[in-house]
């Protein structure tokens, strides 16, 4: 009897090690950390499997969490990216409609001189961030030409602005301008629009209100007391629309899954149409409960044809140049994959891990190197790599790929893909 | 400290053998040039960094040297390449205008049929050439519909006429019919449109008016007494008008500086922006000065971040089908390859090298074959390739990647890519 493709009961997980891929570094003997961990079970994923390396999204390019994540899931995101916000405010779970604005914001300190002290405001608790977030959603709005806004935070120091009213743009500038020690920059209109203009606009009047609501707020003056930083102005960047991408649903007939913590990744996720699954315990850090997140895969393997686990925690490491600990990430992600390999059925699940891009112990910021990438399951072409890393899956069967061909690659494998001519 | 990104310091410089790369050649017990000549620093690039194989343009399709260099510089030829002329002019220091339509020309030999009897008018002397070029530019242009025109010799029989108008095309046919024993060809719009048909016209009216000039001159009168072919004619092919490109410096924020003769590779060169350098004793030829370019190398290095190092003579010999002369050329590169390798910071330096494509000694022609690549420097993922030559690195570590992506690798490996997403 021949296994039919479109029902052939085939399941895939799909891990993603943030950052996880490096260069070889100095410290580590000139090997990189995936070469210098411990990690048995990538090992024999590898060992099993095929393997290859994978441009995140083209060569050279260093991508973001989100275009990485979106080229993972199949989509080209040279082509459908429109911007962090509405991602980071998805993934937050707040609802982005078309046509909406969003932006990623921070809590701030800022002195008198509107100087950035702080840019997350002492890592404010979410209590404090609660209460002034409350305060200023309660802001009337009357200059502001007829638009409505949403303002939410969502953990410490982040939170979501949304601007609703037709006819507005991701076309302009950050009002956060990066570091501490220069002052707020107004926002600028990207394009000579009349849609960029007006969205400059009322980005920069609400960006006064909330200052001025903030400053003189009880929380404040309560932090300043207690010889905490002030939370007294909002930080936004990153204008974004929701993207016009089709469901993974929708393109290969599969239910999705998503494992993840963090909000920008889950944010994509959402888009394509994935069912967020929360975990007890998984935060996006380097503490999460690594454990709770395998376990909540493998229930998600029960009732998703496909599951995408994400792991932010080497990515952390990565951005505070701290080797030990991103090694030591490495091989708890090894002790994820042992127990995902002794916990699926391998005769009929495809598990196939690799990192959303390269982030360097060195420049401690994402570079356009490529990734490793393997996969094993039934029917794999099964190559001779024994170990998983940057330089030995160079040597595998899958050659060098992009990420955004991974996903197919996964359908076809579950028979999920459509016969293109006769 | 983190290594900064944009401020890294690290440099990088791409050595280019032209033509270098070929197929298995049975007088050389069929092994290519490459992988019969002696060439320590050439295998020491190799062993210290990655290697891997690049497709000049796309897959089997053989690259002219202008759109080879092209992608090199990390354009995609096959969206901006705007014909040879434009490229021929600018390199020989002519300025071409955005709208201007360039020729390549040659000196020729005709005989009262107008049948070519030698290409090169006996590969005709700088001066003499001069002389005859002066005398055409004088040529009143009554019948010439408003244009203006420019012609100029550039190194013995070589020549740029460049017509400026507004509403002229790049898409006529060669007058220039490549071949001894062929009657010159009018020229022919190779388009139905007004722009293209006009064109035609203006370049055969020009045509005849230098011949009718040429033909009476007192210098050819005098290469006759001498038993030297007349320069009767002049032949014209490769229409072209400036690409529409960014330059380097935009794309990347990076000084650049280009070390070659070759006047169509300098004006690739020059079209993106790069500096170019004269180097006395640099002819392009195989008697080139390759110790004068290579220290002309190490100290454009100190005041720029990108230096491309052009050898045009293994094609030369390779076009001669010479393959002793090609070993022996390959083996100078390798000794300016020795010589680099000393004298660059080799702690802040990327080196790579590679050829812009394959020229068979066997065709004698430029072949679509992929070309071998190896890149050594700080922070590279060295892999475990030992020798460079074509099928050696085909087993390397980048696996097989595109001319147009290499550029973007090594600005990435500088810190000069920006992060697409967030």
């Amino acid at each position: 009897m021949p296994l039919k493709r479109r029902e052939s009961g085939l399941k895939a997980v799909l891990v993603i090690g943030d950052g996880m891929a490096d260069r070889p570094v100095k410290e580590l003997d000139w090997k990189t950390p995936l070469e210098a961990a411990h990690k048995p079970s990538l090992n024999q994923i590898a060992k099993t499997g095929i393997s290859g390396i994978m441009d995140p999204v083209s060569p050279g390019l260093p991508p973001g969490s989100d275009t990485a994540t979106l080229a993972l899931l199949g989509y080209d995101a040279l082509k459908v990216y429109s911007g962090r916000g509405a991602f980071e405010a998805i993934g937050s779970g707040i609802e982005v409609l078309p046509g909406d604005v969003a932006f990623r914001c921070n809590f701030a300190t800022v002195n008198k001189n509107l100087v950035v002290l702080d840019r997350r405001a002492g890592r404010i608790a979410n209590k404090d961030a609660s209460k002034l977030a409350e305060s200023i959603q309660k802001i009337k709005l009357e200059k502001l030409l007829d638009s409505e806004f949403l303002f939410k935070n969502t953990i410490q120091h982040r939170a979501v602005l949304i601007i609703r009213k037709p006819g507005l743009s991701i076309a302009v500038s950050d009002f956060d301008p990066g570091n501490v020690g220069e002052k707020v920059s107004d926002v600028k209109p990207l394009e000579n629009t009349s849609e960029a203009k007006l969205t400059a606009k009322i980005v920069n009047e609400l960006m006064q209100e909330f200052h001025k609501n903030l400053k003189e707020h009880p929380v404040n003056k309560e932090r300043v007391k207690c010889g905490l930083p002030p939370a007294n102005m909002i930080l936004c960047r990153g204008a974004g629309t929701v993207p016009n991408i089709k469901p993974l649903s929708q393109m290969y007939g599969i239910s999705t899954a998503c494992i993840g913590a963090t909000p920008l990744v889950r944010g994509v996720c959402k888009a394509a149409g994935m069912k967020l699954i929360d975990v007890k315990g998984a935060t996006g850090t380097p503490q999460t409960d690594f454990m709770a997140k395998t376990k909540a895969t493998i229930q998600a393997l029960k009732t998703h044809d496909f599951v995408f686990l994400h792991v932010k925690a080497p990515d952390v490491a990565s951005h505070d140049g701290n080797i030990k600990q991103k090694v030591e990430l490495i091989e708890k992600i090894d002790r994820m994959l042992g127990y995902l390999l002794g916990n699926i059925d391998v005769d009929s699940t495809y598990l196939a891990v690799t990192a959303d891009h390269t982030t360097s112990l060195v420049t401690r910021s994402h570079e356009g190197d490529p990734v490793p990438i393997a996969i094993t399951g039934p029917y794999i072409r099964r190559d001779d790599v024994e170990e998983f890393n940057e330089r030995k899956c160079a040597k595998g069967g899958l050659n060098r790929i992009k990420s955004m061909d991974l996903m197919y690659i996964l359908m076809n494998l579950l028979g999920k893909t459509k016969k293109f001519g006769a």
